[in-house]
């Protein structure tokens, strides 16, 4: 048994993870006395660029491209808007549509809304009950018209992982590039840019254990964007202004220790997760789990509690630290549970449990004891 | 005298600073154990949305503003941009002119470019020998056509102070924005958002001693400006994406001390600086100052060496770490130096030493050895 504790339980990795004690390691001496600015001439500005470069290796290897198709930006919020508005802007042949799925993140639905009011046709996949983009919509959607299709990888609410590979197929037939937003599935799932065979594909570095505050956007040599911000020519002008640096070599750092362990991560957290579901669906008769049963992340319980709302499960049970929907959206009903069709009974009971490093035997177990305790309390 | 070394001296403060001790030592809780997303509404997400708030009220004593006019963005760029092409495209009355100063950094330049582009006029104004624009050409063109006006607070080059203050009211006076890059200035002398009456000034964190990759753009309450980057509603909706809240504490932290000390380390600067000019000039007949001789930054000394080039200097001083203009722009020639009307001769021996917290009595002594051997050699 274990020691009886009152301390939190973070079961919140898919809004945001603990940054690696590597990475912070590698960054600290460019918050030290590397303090030189890459675009010196100088040897601090040397180091400093070298060690930039060392890093987009590193991210580029956990994706499977050349360092050179990675850009670094502020974030993958910026890069999914980078990829988007970027894309349609150096697009010159006339195509007028852009295609998404019903369940993006706000940081791919926002600038596909800003191409409709430019005069875009803006088109959404449905998506089913697994949360799941269907074959049938696919189909319909992505024709000759379409610019760019723009789907995640996996769905930071639900866990479901999209067929990418078959969307790109579909997108490359009819003469469409496609963007996939994987803020939500590197480092928690295999990520290769061969194997999914998109155009672009946006990175955020603290969604796999580097620092807040950096992303990538993989840009397929050859693939016109124009730059959002522009200025000097950093980024090869795709991204300008002084790098950040220590976030970057974080960002790198991070990528080569989550692609080593990751087999290992994805099987331990499986077990986990298991466990978890497991724990719960054992006390509370008529839990369910929401997302898709197969095609997920080995990281993402979406749970249903029965008779109750999610929100009050998780006030009952204040040592969980968790979230009924996506972080950036706080208490707002989840869009994605709205979009996949569920009854509005398993919607408003949905509590989002996401694993990671800091999840152990012992804190599933006292996660279990703690969530049962708060449905008892919230149902009374 | 001071004990010989080969150690490289740092004159490139205006490049980047190093970050400050005390900047470090508050950001390390969010680069280990608290990592919330402060869009979180657990414990983890409030301590950092908590530590965001506070570093936001840091950086909004240091310009004088309310901490609710101030967005963090990604650096002072992405600052710029947000101030230019924001501003643009969220004004509605038909006002199609900007105007920028000759002298601006490419992340105020490309922008205006880009409107240009977009069919805006574009005026530049002109400055003088030292680097100063003119009365008679802001006159010209600060006009009831003029939507914003953009000009940077302190020169990085030669470090001419502009008199924003004059172009505010003239601005204003006629019904335009006014928008001033203060990257270079803040920390470095006294920057005061209701002494300058600007409507926009940016801020980039690694200029006073902050880390790289943050930065901030200060809206004067009321002024309408449109984001670069849609997606959730971080930071008013005008910058979405999880913030870099270890980076964003960081640049809290340098906000404060560097205010705390900025009257000491003005002056001492300024001594340093002088002791620096007197130890070349006494040695090299007709090195020149550039810039303005009192409208000026206190650490910025660009000098022109006589009869070789400045790079040719920078070769042979190799423990100088200096530039011979903007980090941004490598070995190409300065703009800023073309466009002050100076005899070639003069532009080609520049050099810019920038002094900072890195730089003592001893640097400076060792400096004037290394540039007066290096010109030697130059010459030679």
């Amino acid at each position: 048994m274990s020691t009886p504790t009152t301390d939190p339980i973070y079961l919140d990795h898919n809004a945001s993870t603990p940054l690696l004690p590597e990475a912070l390691e590698a960054m600290l001496p460019y918050l030290r006395n590397e303090h030189g600015n890459p675009s010196s001439g100088h040897i601090w500005g040397r180091r400093a660029r070298d060690a930039v470069e060392k890093a987009r290796g590193q991210v580029a290897r956990l994706i499977g491209c050349a360092p050179w198709e990675l850009v670094f930006t502020g974030g993958g919020t910026e890069a999914n808007n980078l990829a988007i508005l970027g894309t349609l802007e150096a697009r010159t042949d006339g195509r007028r549509a852009v295609v998404l799925s019903a369940v993006e993140h706000a940081a791919v639905q926002s600038p596909c809304e800003r191409l409709a009011k430019r005069g875009y046709t803006v088109r959404t996949l449905p998506v089913d009950r697994t949360g799941m983009v269907t074959e049938e919509g696919w189909r319909a959607a992505i024709i000759d018209d379409v610019a760019l299709v723009s789907v995640m990888h996996a769905n930071n609410e639900v866990g479901t992982v999209q067929p990418i590979r078959a969307l790109a197929d579909r997108a490359h037939a009819v003469g469409a590039r496609i963007h996939c937003d994987a803020a939500q599935s590197v480092g928690k799932t295999s990520v290769r840019v061969d194997e999914l065979d998109v155009d672009l594909l946006s990175l955020a570095a603290h969604k796999f254990y580097g620092p807040k505050g950096v992303g990538a956007l993989y840009i397929r040599q050859g693939v016109p964007v124009e730059p959002l911000v522009v200025g000097a020519g950093h980024e090869r002008g795709l991204r300008p202004g002084t790098e950040n640096v220590a976030g970057i070599v974080g960002m790198g750092v991070a990528a080569e220790v989550v692609q080593k362990k990751l087999t290992d991560e994805m099987a331990r957290l499986e077990g986990l997760r298991a466990a978890l579901l497991e724990g719960l669906t054992r006390a509370i008769p008529g839990l369910t789990a929401l997302g898709h049963p197969v095609q997920r992340l080995c990281n993402t319980l979406n749970v249903s509690f029965p008779g109750v709302t999610g929100s009050s499960v998780l006030r009952h049970a204040p040592i969980i630290a968790a979230s009924t929907g996506s972080a950036c959206h706080g208490e707002e009903a989840s869009h994605v549970l709205a979009v996949m069709g569920l009854p509005a009974e398993l919607t408003r009971g949905a509590v989002r449990l996401s694993l990671g490093r800091l999840t152990g035997p012992q804190e599933v177990e006292r996660a279990v004891a703690a969530l049962v305790e708060g449905w008892r309390q919230a149902r009374s």
